[in-house]
Order: structure tokens, then sequence, then C-alpha cells
């Protein structure tokens, strides 16, 4: 069994980020879910190791040093990051790991797991993308600039990823997704034993006919 | 309508390449193969612009050294090559266009088009591509070593290679090349003028609600 891919799922608020995941759980039995780390305080109903692995600061910040954390930041005075222990078992078990995070976090894990696949999910053009900021008008002004403050941020780091993916029409995006996540599984470096198996036979088979 | 992707097909002999790209014109009507030139004589029923561009040895050198051929190499004497503006043209009008070609000639090509999708094509395991290489036992042995030789040099460019294709099933075979090659068409660099076009959005946007 080969080992599972990590992706990073990024994109505009509205893109559909959430629904695409979601689907892509439903619809193929090799994706897992990462579970994020926070020191936040659980929400009724929330429990630990589900929703979230609810720690307090110290714990977390303890990891951090440790670089048990593939990614975190700080937001509203809590930490949320991403346990490395957690995704690197789900990837040995051949799981496909998929984590929704924003781009700065991406950059980071991209830089520990260089072979991750990062995907940027947005809306077909830009007029589509201005009315899901815009929300169904019912937003305030400071809602709306902060959206849009968040997306022209992120609108930054496009380059840095391997595939722009259009939410056009969500079956499709679904399987292109998919299919992205299934190919990667075949690039040289994950191919290796094959690779190393074919050069065997080869000398064998040279020295045979010597 | 966007550019196409230039996609290179190598890969051990046997491996089913020819059937391969056959079957992508003929399921996918995205696809246009590529012409060789070459400096051979014509053989029976053979058409100029058909099956090769038939040229005499001047003219070949000529476009060689007008930076004319995206690839060529001499072979029992007769020049082979991938003439360039025969595939730009096609590349042009939003064609994917696929070339057959061994791997020093793969990475000519990745030199000049290195936004080219390279694909090596292999059987799905080495006891295969030794049954395959072997043939059906009425191979001299001259001939056997002939296939072993070139799948030996071969296998040493493979890490090059984008991806390694395991031609198992046709069928998923044919459909994971597609695959490959669409979503090569959402890599940043080819979503430039959508991302272009986000940006200009965001930075209207932006100041219409300062």
């Amino acid at each position: 069994m080969s080992r599972g891919i990590l992706t990073v799922i990024s994109g505009f608020s509205g893109a559909g980020k959430g629904t695409l995941m979601r689907r892509l759980t439903e619809d193929y039995d090799n994706y897992a879910l990462s579970v994020s780390m926070t020191t936040r305080a659980p929400r009724e109903g929330e429990r630990d190791g589900i929703e979230y692995f609810f720690v307090d600061t110290e714990t977390f910040q303890e990891r951090v040093r440790q670089g048990r954390m593939l990614e975190y930041a700080c937001y509203c005075g809590n930490y949320y990051g991403t346990p490395r222990d957690y995704v690197r078992d789900r990837l040995d078990q051949g799981r496909d790991v998929i984590l929704e995070i924003e781009i700065q976090g991406a950059l980071q894990v991209k830089k520990l797991v260089p072979d991750c696949l990062l995907l940027f999910v947005t809306p077909p053009c830009a007029g589509e993308l201005r009315r899901r900021l815009e929300g169904r008008g019912t937003e305030t002004p400071e809602v709306i600039a902060r959206r849009l403050a968040r997306a022209a941020e992120e609108s930054e780091g496009i380059e840095a990823y391997d595939y722009i993916v259009v939410n056009d029409d969500l079956e499709a995006c679904v399987r292109q997704i998919h299919s992205m996540v299934q190919n990667a599984h075949y690039t040289p470096a994950r191919q290796e034993t094959l690779i190393k198996e074919i050069r065997g036979e080869l000398s064998g088979f040279s020295k045979g006919a010597e």
C-alpha cells in the first residue's frame, strides 16, 4: 500500500471549499479529513478529537516548539493548527488527507511536506467572486470589507499553488480534484518502488543474456 | 480559448503507447498528433504531411540551424524530428498536442517548452515488462538484447518525467492520461487571465468600498 497524498485546499471565502471536501469524503473512500487543534474553549456539543482537539495554550506552544504542528496561526487570541502526528499516521495508513487552510498555513505545510498538493478553489469569474463576497445583500459594509481584504490577500499567493480549481459545476469539480489527487500518486518520486523493481529486472535480465 | 498543452509520451517498447495515443484521439476531440519530419525516403503508400513530412538532408539541417525543430535525432543514417511550427500552430488553435518520442527527444522538448507534460508509460510490473521485451518467444536473441538495452537506457531518465503511467487497464489508463492533460490547463501559469481578472475586480471593488 502506498503512502497517502496530503492535499491542502485554500480559496476565496464562498468558493465552496466545505462542500467540495464533504463530497470528496462521501464519494470516495480514500480520503481522511484532518482534525485541527485549538486553544479556544469547546462550544456546546463540540467533542474533543472530533470537531477539534482542545488543548491549553501551554500544551499548544510546547507542540509548536517540538515541531509537532504542520502549521498554526493565532486568530482572535486563540491558537489554531494542524497536528503533525495525526496527519502523518493517516498518510502512513494510505489515506489521502485533506486540509482546509488559508494561504499562510498552506505555505508552511509545503515547506514541511514538499510533495503535498496545493489546490486553490475559485469561482469561475471575477463577477461571481464579487457576488459571493457581497453575499445576499444582508451583510454589513464591515463584513464585506473584511472578506474583500482577505480575498485580496489570498489572491497574492495563488502562484505558489499546484492548481487553480475553478468551481463552476460542483460535480465536475469534485471529480477534477479527485483526479488531481489520484494522479499525484504517479509522480516518479511516488513510483520509486516500481522504478527500482524494473531497473532490477532489467539488470538481472541483462546479466542472464550475457 | 486557451492554448493547448504539449504532452510528450515516452515509455518502454511494448508498453502500449501507440494504442493509448490512438484511443486518446478517438475518445476525445481536443487532441492533435504531431507529424514528424524525416530525411528517409517515403515507403509505398506514405504521403507527405500525413505519415511524415519528407524533406532532404539539407532542408532538415537548415531547419535545425534555424531552431525550427523541437527535437531531432539521427537513426540509421536518417534524420527524424518534430517541426516546431506545426506543433505551435496546433497549440495556438487550442489543441492538446501529443508527441511520442524517446527520452533524449523528450528532454530536448522540455527545454524549449518548459510547461509541456512528460508522461512515461510502463507495464504494471517488472515481470510483465520482461514478458513484453521477450515477445512471443519468436524474437532472435539480438532483437531481445536490443530491446533490453533500450529499456535499460530509457529507465535512466524516468525521474525527469511528470508522471509514470502504469498501463495495466487500457480504459483506465486512457482516462488517466486525459485527466493529467486536462488538469495541466489549471496550473496558475495557465490561469493567468482569470487570476488577473480577479485581482482587477478585487482592487476595483476595494477602491469602490473606500
